[in-house]
């Protein structure tokens, strides 16, 4: 269940040291070294998985209940006022790191926004066709 | 459970159309209207919560698992190569319709990644004090 060249492995077992918020059995909460704000935050399951595609549903279960509560913390311990849930999965998603991570980014009054997309023009026709095809995959 | 003044209650309940790509009791997933890249979709819950801090643990513990199945259908049947999951609590994190939803993004190879920030320098103490402070607010 862990990949020996892994860092993220290395880093939620303990055996390289980082700055820890939160452990369980599962997890290790830690502050991402290039943060995106004062407080960014990596939920690391001790588990190896690439992606969420690959997560132990018992696994997948339990991130976003952690988010909020880490969240939560945020806006108590920090004076944040908002917080974005942001989980990267491939390459071309920008995930760079392939062990299965999910960050919690704290934002603030007057701090900068996470601006991810600019929202392009949706042709009805279009997103209809997209959405058949999904569904159908979907079952 | 529903807020009669939420554009959101009203389309995860089907009283405004939508391109809906699932639907089981407690979500309607559907695809975005200003989409981030082709197949963007939003999951609602069908109940009403302002945003995951107020979300009851049961549909919480969903979104990941319902993320990731979509994710892997927008790859089978879009050829998407990844997937972005981000979710935002707060005016402050880019949050502007004030019911819960998760966004999931395909992305494909050679099209846009999401730029979501530009990592800060990190204080080594800065860093070892911010992470004092949350872990001793969740205890």
């Amino acid at each position: 269940m862990k990949d020996d060249s892994c860092i993220f492995c290395k880093i939620a077992n303990g055996e390289i040291p980082s700055n820890t918020i939160y452990e369980d059995g599962e997890f290790r909460v830690i502050l991402d070294l290039g943060p995106a704000s004062k407080g960014h935050a990596l939920i690391l399951p001790k588990s190896h998985y690439k992606d969420i595609c690959e997560a132990d549903q018992a696994v997948a279960e339990k991130l976003f209940p952690l988010a909020a509560k880490l969240g939560g913390a945020m806006k108590q311990s920090l004076g944040a006022s908002g917080f974005n849930v942001v989980q990267n999965n491939g390459t071309s998603a920008g995930q760079t790191v392939f062990h299965l991570h999910v960050h919690v980014i704290p934002r603030y009054d007057g701090g900068p926004q996470m601006v991810a997309w600019n929202p392009q023009e949706a042709n009805n026709d279009e997103l209809k066709a997209t959405a058949k095809v999904i569904r159908d995959t979907l079952g």
